[in-house]
């Protein structure tokens, strides 16, 4: 049994996450407006504060972050400093923290998402972020020492967000949240680490 | 004939891509201490002001950006920040401006690297920037308007650099500047679009 810290459990991913993972594991969740333990994860402070306040833990998930979906026509930086800022360096920051406190061995699953290499339109903020927490996952993998490890979920389209996000991914192929889940649980439960899992 | 803008043509790739191109272009040169026009990528109303000195371009291409290489364990927000407002915000804010100011049918040729896919000690901040510019220009190609296309040539390590970065790339095949300089070649005065021109 691990002690597992999930940011995100609200949502229709981290649902499916706790539905998957809690039966086995002592699941502690956090979020910004939700959860056991309230968390902004765009503030280093507050992610060291709740590492403090958890203790040390065995993984964290990560299943949450913001970012615009908007036309390139009117992008501005501000509007791609929302994903940076917040579901890029958001989950960053959990690991850059996260390093110093996780028990020996502990793992860290972040999430990304297709648009990272199959592009649609409105997605050039969600191209940027996703890929890039692909591209530090790969990094941090191979620095990472006592055994930690990291992982990041990219998953297609979920089946339960079609109503909302359906026309943006018309011909994707969408999937279950709780088929994300699974991934979840083979970077936590499993020994790999610098993956990309595709759900799809 | 293109007219053609190259921000950090005082490089070693830069100056490659000055041999190669300047026969056949007319070539503006742009960059923080050099060039015929100083900007800084960081500052977007500096990159605007950039491109309204230069008027109407048919090429953009960008050979310049730092970011902070150093070990995980002592990275933190603000040194990973430095690369994210530099090589990677620094050149999506000259697609964001010069998007609206290109001539019809123009490029933007960005540059990323080897990091993005292949980690190495150090790498965090270059996998996360890398990556994240090769993810915002599949999603951007996708968008641009009036022909205008956008590729990001990701090299491996320079042989001209092996004296200074060496010790990072063991067992990396170098490649010339020249060879680099080509593939900024075949993005500019090609068709492509949304493409990630591997140089290795």
């Amino acid at each position: 049994m691990m002690k597992i810290l999930l940011i995100g459990a609200h949502g229709t991913i981290g649902q499916a996450i706790l539905s998957e993972l809690s039966p086995r594991h002592d699941i502690i969740t956090a979020g910004r407006n939700s959860g056991e333990v309230r968390v902004d994860l765009k503030d280093f402070a507050s992610v060291q504060a709740m590492y403090a306040q958890v203790g040390a833990v065995d993984a964290v998930i990560a299943a949450a972050g913001n970012l615009h979906f908007g036309a390139l026509a009117d992008m501005t930086p501000e509007l791609m400093g929302v994903g940076i800022a917040d579901k890029l360096m958001g989950q960053v920051n959990l690991v850059l923290a996260g390093q110093h406190v996780l028990n020996d061995g502990g793992s860290f699953t972040l999430i990304s998402g297709i648009v990272s290499h199959e592009p649609i339109e409105f997605g050039s903020s969600a191209g940027l972020v996703n890929a890039g927490l692909e591209g530090f996952t790969r990094n941090a993998a191979v620095e990472l020492s006592r055994g930690l490890r990291i992982n990041v979920i990219c998953p297609t389209v979920l089946t339960e967000s079609l109503p909302i996000y359906g026309a943006a991914f018309r011909g994707f192929v969408s999937v279950d949240a709780a088929k994300v889940a699974l991934a979840f649980s083979k970077s936590v439960e499993g020994k790999q680490t610098g993956q990309i899992y595709h759900v799809q």
